[in-house]
């Protein structure tokens, strides 16, 4: 009777959408992580159609010629997209769809499918943004500073996103991203037959 | 920096839109009620600007000339209305205004102020709602009958809202709509300056 929607998690790096997320997906059993298809072999624990979808590459250029991805990026020396079917798919069964992705991607969606829920994440402020690009580690100071001047001017395509969430601390994040799905499971146009919801329980005048 | 919103808090007669308002106004201070204007005569306890904006006749019509009503509607002998001037004072100061109307007054405010957040309160069942109408003990058989019968008919109007909540338990309704109010709050379309919000904490990469 109830569509889903897909719910795009999205923000700059060190924003911390991918701590958040994985929160949001413990706290609830209402959602499921969208699964992105990808041109690199799989790992030795990753399985076809759970982690990724595995395609080859001309299948993968296929489906992009055949505009069967809501966003698709070249990554390092791979491709990784977002396929159509399996979230509308989802949504048809009323499921909500979390894709957790970047702003760019973010971007691309909101081009194809508008209908999605958007939600930008937010670091309490750029202090603090920087100390988790810094505290990941793995990268050098160039590669930090780099990562920091792009979140920094990503932090302009919020205009873009139906709501923002301050993620300073992630159980606060969580609760109000759990609000919006609240909220959003109550919005009329996912449903049909909300008269009947009511009437088919009887009602008629004459009982 | 954040506009408030003007929430629309409707639905048919034996929806309990009345008792759910008192029930939102009572678990938080963050909404205002919504004061209307009407040309009947105050009674003894009320206040003119508390409990109702008290105007003479040619006021209140010059005023609707005006446009300076949201909606207003003849009810017996009395004209009453809702004025802009208050509410969208309120919504620039940041507040979340309540306005609990039926159902025609809600579709009047959708013509002028689509910015408004629509919910549609929905009875249970019908044998409820008709419960409840019952229950008003004021009525003649035949006045319940045309209540029944009209709020029937108005369950059609929910496509015009933005969002239905099911009034089962007041408690369940009360916390579905602050769950639409906590989202709403988080909409980026109301806030200025959100990218200020992360970066006036210092944040320059060179700090």
């Amino acid at each position: 009777m109830a569509k889903g929607f897909l719910l795009v998690l999205s923000g700059p790096s060190g924003s911390g959408k991918g701590t958040v997320s994985q929160a949001l997906m413990q706290s609830r059993d209402d959602i499921v992580f969208s699964i992105s298809a990808t041109t690199r072999n799989p790992r030795a624990t990753e399985v076809d159609g759970e982690n990724y979808f595995f395609y080859d590459k001309d299948v993968f250029m296929d489906m992009v010629e055949k505009g069967e991805f809501i966003e698709h990026a070249f990554v390092h020396t791979n491709y990784y997209g977002t396929p159509k079917k399996f979230v509308f798919d989802q949504i048809e069964k009323g499921e909500i769809v979390l894709l957790e992705i970047d702003v760019q991607g973010a971007l691309q969606i909101k081009k194809n499918y508008k209908e999605a829920v958007f939600i930008f994440l937010l670091p309490p402020t750029m202090d603090e943004l920087r100390n988790r690009i810094v505290k990941r580690g793995t990268e050098t100071e160039e590669d930090i500073d780099t990562r920091f001047s792009n979140a920094f001017k990503e932090l302009d395509f919020v205009g873009e996103y139906d709501f923002f969430v301050v993620n300073d601390k992630v159980d606060a994040a969580v609760a109000d991203i759990e609000a919006i799905i609240h909220s959003e499971k109550l919005r009329v146009k996912r449903h049909n037959g909300i008269k009947e919801l009511v009437t088919r329980k009887g009602g008629s005048k004459n009982e």
